[in-house]
């Protein structure tokens, strides 16, 4: 029954990571025949889009089993997207699944969940502190039987290459419950008002179709209202209903990338030589970053695991003080990790001849994006305090 | 079914809480009368010895169960004491019960159970490292029906006022097998060749009965051979079988004293103003403190859960990766907590007004004792590494 | 012309350190005999309060000079007390020095000079915040040519056994400048109107005579009008004057500390083996910790020489951020130092047979006292960033 | 007389800052033509090669006044750059002057010192270990008047686009005393038997021309013997001499960083706002970081300086804990500050639309290049503990 499990291991391992080092060294275009190759045999094997109902095509895994699905997925730079379960498509194939009219998915789910097309999500504006997602300029005014959009937003990931974006714009600046203001609208990238500006420089790379994160501009972008997703002033809701699972997502994902961290490092230290027959894994200091390592991923995976059952049992409103629990600290295990694994490695570790290198450069964005470090601290201590006052 | 999880925490807030102040300002004796009335309430309750079978008079709970009672206890300095599931006694009677004679169980093991006598364990030697538990200078040498031991202990815990002492001491100086030099004994404290030479000065304070750690000496102490606990050569094989639970017993305690810390943190910081109706609560230093704190104790509780259920499944032997790293982990979290707790608390939290500076001092040792932080660091990794050696 | 340091040295380790055991284990008042010896001493070798100019009777150190003494004394927890320079005493020296009346000088000042008498100050406190230092309670009413002073005061320290305190109290609750409200008094602690509440008990003890924290009582307590230092309203600056140097030599008294536990855990790990002929120096977890230890010490050391010479060049409110710099680093230099040198010697760490569980318990409050940590953050930031705004 | 640093931090702030936008999105080669109209003018501002005596060319500054130009040049990524002073010219620059012959000094120095060439240093080995400097594979066999090298070298940086490379290589693999194996060659990199293998990817680029990390290989690489830097066997003790002052150059130019990152931190939250008229310098734990970060290079800089200072009086070998402790700490206060100011950017962190990410990236290695932390760590311990070994 479980089996599935190794199957899915076995198409990381001697498929996936196979693929990084063109990745790595060549750029995500580079490799993507090759990654379309593996989604294909993914599709075969039945183990596609697994966290959906096997209705939709996938493989009917709840969020607990996903999880332990995403963690070997992680191992690799390259094993979400193999397997159709990449951000931002999968929050987006989730949100139009569960809200978005018939219109909507069949234009757009379906070959979102075949794989024909991707997806961006447009949210965080430069000009606008992603910490606040209520202050928001995007604009989008209804105008006979369509929205018309004007804003621009950034960190757009995955824009260059996809064919529709959901969008949040704010429909009624004067909603008297601030939560209200915005709602979420399907933009088609095609339609005449939409703009790629640029895809980000970011760590050193401006990167290339899935690989990259975009500027977008809307100058008088008419959709039909039609295009709305949920319910008009829906749009805060909708994106923290899509916000919860994707920070387990997220979570579990990093501690794939922590397990294959921490293999690296054992690998590298357990050949290393220091002076003859002298091995690195010999020294104390290495072997404490092993065992450090080693306990806070024990710590992490057991958090998202008990997180994604709560997230099950209450959904996400009743898992907000956890949720944010695995978001603040998973992010940051992952980052004494890779740092501790590039040490380990040497001058060896800040080359693109390993992961590590794009992992502690990409990864750092992780306690960042998603509500950054501070803005959980901060709403983990307001759930608990609330206790304290009378 | 659950809920004498609600009595045990019931007596611990309504009964033992209050007696916390006489203990930190006029010291253990002084607060041993209301303790032994405590006592004989629980047993009452019948919640005495919870972690011992019905048929010795407990509650009948499983490992995993009495994590969670130890965790509740945790929270008062007094609580373990209380329901008589306090070190060393609780690893002295699981001992006995498993592995002594009848004759012994029959002479110590019942009065141990019901609370009459206490009992202490003498393993570390001052003039020896404890990280090498089989370098060990007290020699058990056989004569006639008798053995007689020569050799001096220290942080002998709870000496003072005990009743027997398991002592370990060489039995086989040349054995082959380093682990079966030693076996081990019980050696009754009236024995005129046993002698506390003082209880040590530990953080200011000698202590006194229970609370207490002494120095004790061994000279031509004789006692029968069948004082032997298992047999000889097992002494090594028994303390690590002894410390295995011990260890997930002082984990789950140190959850509960965090627990509390943190509580006691929440109700000063929303309580006191830093000006008139401001706040501590409000300081997001202080909120950070909170939120480091509640996801630490999430992360580490688990772990524990998670370690108690592998010992349950495969025994100490099977889970001493998962035992090193919560005794690593907890112990640091544990000081951690405190010390957030006691800056928390400005100038009240180093004084005696709180439990706060009590656990700050005598948990410092949680660091060393049942094997220091850098012992289980090593033990980690070597068993990590060991799946990386051709 | 420098050998006054290896002179002061010498009396350090001959004289002084000897006498450390008997404090630790015995307490504060079985040593006080052969500390008065020390005392003398001292005076016959022309090393006494050295930090007064020579007309005052001291060495006519400047604030640099005295730096490297309070760095020699600091090495014993006596090191101060035997040379005069001991904490609350010197700040109350150079207050009345520079700020009293000829009448307050010729009373209090030259007795505590020649070390006859001790004094106390009353500043803090229980119920209102000590970060918030303008928020006081404690009245001080014009009555005739006295004023009457009622309020009490927390961590009072030394008031066991001085003559004289110094308090701050509120002169003028309404003035408009809120650092105006309060001013300085002299007094005579045989007033029949103070009292010492209790030694309050800090880290499991009362303490004693110098060694300890007073809670204090002011009923109706009057004194003549003549005892305000400085003027009225100057409450608040002269505390800042007092804390500048005062936060100094705290700072180089922990850099002695420091260097101190350095020592013993240098000595520790070099004698002690882990196996026969094997060092724990040898491991290479201690000799990271010896590192860092030194590195930090020697940032730490050096920033202090630079701030005393800012002070010197610049008063106390032109190396503010200096102050607060050094304040914030030097405790928690203190604190992670005494933490490796603990662990470094396992079990014998915790007891009181070297002085570093002490220093452990009762420099804890460093990061509190004087300013906690939390507050020099929050200055130093105000301070940089008053450069940005426009 | 000292106005020579106004006039330079002139030119980095006028001048080179401007320039790193291009460098950052469009690469080295896009602003080599304005670097080298910079270099021009800097030369006829009489500031070139400051670090040089007026007889060679330069300002004739001491190491310890060249440590603050290292400073101001730090804040930009071109600053050393453009006065001349960038390694790895700068050591072998100094290599040359000190230890070359007359014929090396004219053919290479001169061109080196007017900034005609460039040049590189070859000595990390990709199979043999950076942290043991003594095990090292590329042998220089004498073979009549020549030496021919075999070998292969990486992280030989800025090799792309040099004309020399100083390379360390075994003249005596039997030497008894294993430091005096090696010696150290002038290269001329059109020599036929050397090779550059590729530009190394690091942290996700190649780079190109000085900006960039080679691969070499020698192979049958034919140089006259009067090629040699200093004597044979000198190879290891040469380059310690070339790392000393290095790794103070190093350490200064990270200060220069982490003045400018703490700067565009503070720009940064000083004008973002959270909510409206609600700025990001408002938030305590932003203040954290700021005195955090200010407190750390207040230290960092005053130990960088004094162990200027004894390496002045007391050459390398005399200040050789300092060195250590300073590449130690330097590094570490530099990733540190570094991460700070990133997530106090937010998602711009990251972004290269600052320099912040570039730093991140590309000065990770300063906890690994010229000694990783580990080795230093080891050496200042091994330093300490002499003396306490009888």
């Amino acid at each position: 029954m479980e089996n599935y499990l190794d199957r899915i291991n076995e198409v990381v391992e001697e498929d996936i990571i196979p693929l990084e080092e063109d990745f790595l060294l060549r750029g995500f275009l580079s490799v993507l025949p090759k990654l379309n190759e593996c989604r294909e045999k993914v599709k075969k094997l039945g183990l596609w889009t697994p966290y959906l109902s096997k209705k939709h095509g996938g493989m009917g895994l709840s969020l607990l089993e996903f999880a332990s699905v995403s963690e070997l997925l992680g191992k690799s730079l390259l094993g979400h997207y193999c397997f159709n379960s990449q951000a931002p498509d999968i929050g987006n194939i989730e949100l139009l699944k569960d809200r978005a009219s018939s219109e909507l998915k069949n234009k757009f789910l379906s070959p979102l969940i075949s794989g024909e097309i991707r997806s961006c999500f447009g949210m965080t504006e430069p000009q606008n502190p992603g910490s606040n997602p209520i202050w928001m300029d995007t604009l989008a005014i209804k105008d006979g039987n369509d929205y018309v959009i004007n804003g621009n937003k950034w960190f757009t990931s995955s824009a260059d290459g996809a064919s529709i974006c959901v969008v949040m714009a704010v429909t009624d600046p004067d909603a008297e419950n601030k939560y209200s203001k915005a709602s979420m609208f399907v933009v088609p990238m095609d339609n005449p008002g939409f703009e790629i500006v640029r895809n980000i420089p970011v760590m050193g790379h401006e990167g290339e179709d899935y690989n990259s994160h975009a500027e977008t501009k809307f100058t008088d972008c008419r959709i039909p209202s039609t295009y709305m997703i949920g319910d008009i002033g829906q749009g805060f809701m909708l994106a923290q209903e899509r916000l919860g699972p994707g920070r387990i997502h997220h979570c579990m994902r990093w501690i794939g990338i922590c397990e294959r961290a921490l293999d690296l490092m054992c690998r590298r230290v357990s050949t290393r030589e220091l002076n003859p027959n002298q091995f690195l894994a010999e020294k104390q200091t290495i072997q404490n970053w092993i065992s450090e390592s080693a306990a806070e991923i024990y710590g992490a995976r057991l958090m998202v695991i008990d997180c994604a059952k709560k997230v099950q049992e209450f959904q996400t409103k009743g898992a907000r003080k956890e949720i944010s629990m695995i978001k603040l600290c998973v992010a940051n295990v992952l980052m004494n990790v890779l740092d501790r694994a590039i040490q380990a490695h040497g001058a060896l570790g800040i080359t693109d001849y390993t992961p590590l290198a794009y992992w502690y450069r990409h990864e750092r964005g992780a306690r960042i994006y998603d509500g950054a470090d501070e803005i959980h601290k901060n709403l983990i201590a307001r759930i608990i305090l609330k206790n304290y006052i009378d």
